[in-house]
């Protein structure tokens, strides 16, 4: 069997949100059978450019995800990535798909998974900290799921979370206006954060009941997006527990989370009330890049969803 | 830029081992400045097929390894390799190389270029232990460094040795029989394993004063092809310490091996008298995959290497 190669700007073409959330639904649904190996982060010669081995396999999906991280890139984006599945049927190469723009597409589908299993429905106010190429994918993807009508933007620096909330209200017709941590926190039903920060981006008390929190940052030791005091009067889900509790945001907490795919199974409990609040926490799973590597190569032959 | 792809029929081809022994030298020599990263073991769905994923970066090249072994695959061999190199200005996708055939030739070549370093210049009788398909690769390519005249095959069946030995000799034209591990190590100026033994394959007393032994087969946990009482009169190298003293021969032992590289590059020194018995462990690397593909791709494209 020749092996298949998507390229960059093939995947860029197909990609879109009903796909990844398919894709989405499918990984985290097989977090509870198939398997995920270590990760590796490693580097070139430069040591700053730093690249990352996420490897699966569940059903007859098997390979790895070969994610990177330029920071010094100036005409292409700095993240990139590229998909190798493996044929399980006799461990050859099956097909390469590279997939730098269906990354971020399948890294919101996932926070969208996690939106719509457990933000209120009546959540209106959709809050994001942070203003770079993720955040508007999540503002998007988040958006489709529950019935968004305003974004509150929160930046370090004022410019920017200005030039970003103009994005979004080009890009989705959302009214969006920029505002400080505390406004911005305080009023949102559903608060997304997407940055590389390495400590808290605000204070827990700033979170009201009924709550939905998402953070899509933390995927490394040391990175820290959200404040230990939240935990205690929150409940706790990720992707995948022994994951997120040593690269992922539940590095900082000994409570051990719930995995979202046991909630969409319906062997673990979600939201109980109104007045919960939620947190979850992705750090990036192999599934994902399976199910989203085989989602758009069906889609590239005709192939129905 | 465009991605590259050879296909498993483009890079079995362009193989040879002259190609695979300058490659393996270039990877060898930038153990000293490269990185490895650590190695992931994976598994399918059926657990049984499993790959592993070796990367590292040294100078332009920065990449991965994607080793698959389904032990039920009898149509196709059943190792297989994938090297996915990234571009080291941007960290995108530079090139994909299928490299099953190819990847015997890689690991014979670490074999040849450490009996070129190590064995005595007069090694006239090569053994091996292993009649598989890389114990072939392994007699070709340690005849081109040393002036061998006939080749003793040990394998646990017979009738497997016989084979062999004809294999041999309707291959390279050198003299070769099936001998009793005794015979076979005791005679032997170059002693080459190449099995996936759990436990020691000879007594340490049968080796003579002047062997090299080159123990390719241990490549994870609970791997063993050698005794651990050769150790004691033996000068032990390897191609990366950390890894051989994890996964490869020298999990067995508390001594810390020379590094290869070092003895290429003068740093360490390798035999020292022809009564030596020099001992080479192979567990593999990613920079002799990265430094193959791009030999590979240098060939493709007609570049002189």
């Amino acid at each position: 069997m020749t092996p298949v190669f998507l390229s960059e700007s093939e995947s860029a073409a197909l990609i879109d949100d009903e796909l990844a959330l398919t894709a989405a639904r499918e990984a985290f649904l097989a977090t509870a059978t198939g398997s995920t190996f270590p990760v590796v982060i490693g580097h070139s010669s430069v040591p700053h450019n730093r690249f990352t081995l996420k490897s699966g396999s569940a059903g007859d999906l098997v390979g790895v995800k070969v994610g990177s991280f330029w920071p010094g890139n100036t005409d292409l984006p700095r993240h990139s990535s590229t998909i190798v599945l493996l044929d399980p049927a006799t461990g050859r190469l099956r097909a390469v798909v590279e997939a730098a723009a269906a990354n971020a597409y399948r890294t919101a589908a996932a926070d969208a998974l996690a939106v719509e299993t457990l933000a209120r429905n009546d959540s209106r106010t959709l809050t994001v900290i942070g203003t770079g190429h993720q955040a508007l994918h999540e503002v998007r993807a988040v958006s489709r799921v529950r019935p968004i009508e305003r974004v509150l933007v929160v930046g370090r620096r004022a410019g920017a979370a200005r030039e970003f909330a103009a994005e979004v209200i080009a890009r989705t017709g959302l009214a969006a206006e920029p505002v400080d941590a505390q406004a911005g926190v305080s009023a949102a039903d559903v608060l997304v954060t997407a940055t590389t920060a390495r400590e808290p981006l605000f204070d827990a008390t700033w979170v009201r009941p009924g709550t939905h929190v998402s953070a899509m940052g933390a995927d490394g030791p040391g990175k820290q997006e959200l404040p230990v005091a939240l935990y205690e009067r929150a409940s706790l889900f990720c992707d995948l527990p022994g994951q997120s509790s040593t690269i992922g945001e539940f590095q900082h907490t000994s409570t051990v989370p719930v995995a979202l795919g046991a909630v969409l199974a319906g062997t673990a409990a979600g939201r109980t009330s109104d007045e919960d609040v939620t947190v979850f926490d992705s750090s990036g799973f192999a599934l994902q890049d399976l199910t989203l590597a085989a989602a758009l190569l069906r889609r590239s032959t005709g192939d129905t969803q």
